[in-house]
């Protein structure tokens, strides 16, 4: 085996999904990842915590990058571009091309409580980045919290849209559609 | 000691809070509770699963009756008007009067990463039921999430801002406020 291996963390992580698919999550070990994968345990840990974290680890940047893309947006830009840009942005850069492996990956978090909670927590840590973006712009804490909120609505509720259709809608096409939706109902 | 207690329930809860804001929820024992009630563990596990569900309990059935409030509101009766109405009845029922005690309660949840996740949780459980109750009166699914999510958002931020204020504002104009924000950040 070569010590150099430039694709290990996309090995460990398809063979994670194919394992925990096959197989359920909680049944499966880091070994068996390993061994799927063609590599050491001692390499898996060297790029994930334990088996959860091969689910999440790629996003553990994101809220961070969200604050500062917020936070850092041209003045004058209105709170509503802001988001709309950062909605887009992670729409093309992040789901995009990947449908069918998000698909398998909501699947398996929908079989396990842990994974849930974890799941609910990286949305919880998503909208708490947002809004001290917002804050930090100075907008009022209110409208900082509510933005956030709506903005992680959004992206959840679209990205369920997304997931559940088969046609070549774009994910940002859905979100625009659903802020749509939203506006009317709530001028109702 | 009166074999028939009715505050019971009432007085494990006030002896867990107190307990829980002097020396900590993780320091905090059944047997430690039930001292200061002056009641014994086997009446705590009567009303109680486990420490953590003293802080929970009364929310329990929240959801199942969101639903139901939800789905039998009378037909031709806006989306939006039901969701006021809720959120108008939680307030008044549930908040009003009780800002110190809530106050505190939050206070606890926050200094405890399991505590957070079952609030959070919480928060999945409520919004989840609601989008139900908008699906039972045959309200497209996607709009069903997009309202269910903003009523959850709409109570939650409001309530923070009710908790960090001291003077008589009510919790529903609060949220009154809110909505109007809200619109108002997406209509821009």
């Amino acid at each position: 085996m070569a010590r150099w291996q430039p694709d290990a963390r996309e090995r460990l992580q398809q063979a994670a999904l194919e394992l925990f698919a096959e197989q359920g999550f909680a049944a499966t070990t880091v070994p068996a990842i390993t061994e799927r994968a063609g590599l050491t345990t001692r390499t898996f840990f060297r790029h994930f915590a334990d088996k959860r974290e091969v689910l999440f680890a790629d996003e553990a940047e994101l809220p961070a990058y969200a604050e500062q893309l917020v936070a850092q947006a041209p003045a004058g830009t209105s709170p509503l571009a802001i988001i709309l840009e950062g909605l887009r942005g992670l729409a093309e850069t992040r789901f995009e091309g990947r449908r069918d492996t998000i698909r398998q990956w909501r699947a398996i978090v929908a079989t396990d409580a842990g994974l849930r909670e974890r799941e609910l927590q990286k949305r919880a840590a998503m909208a708490a980045a947002v809004r001290d973006g917002f804050r930090a712009r100075g907008l009022d804490p209110t409208r900082a919290a509510l933005l956030a909120e709506t903005s992680t609505t959004l992206m959840y509720v679209s990205v369920t849209v997304w997931l559940e259709t088969d046609d070549d809608r774009k994910l940002y096409d859905i979100i625009e559609t659903a802020l749509a939706t939203l506006r009317a109902t709530l001028d109702a």
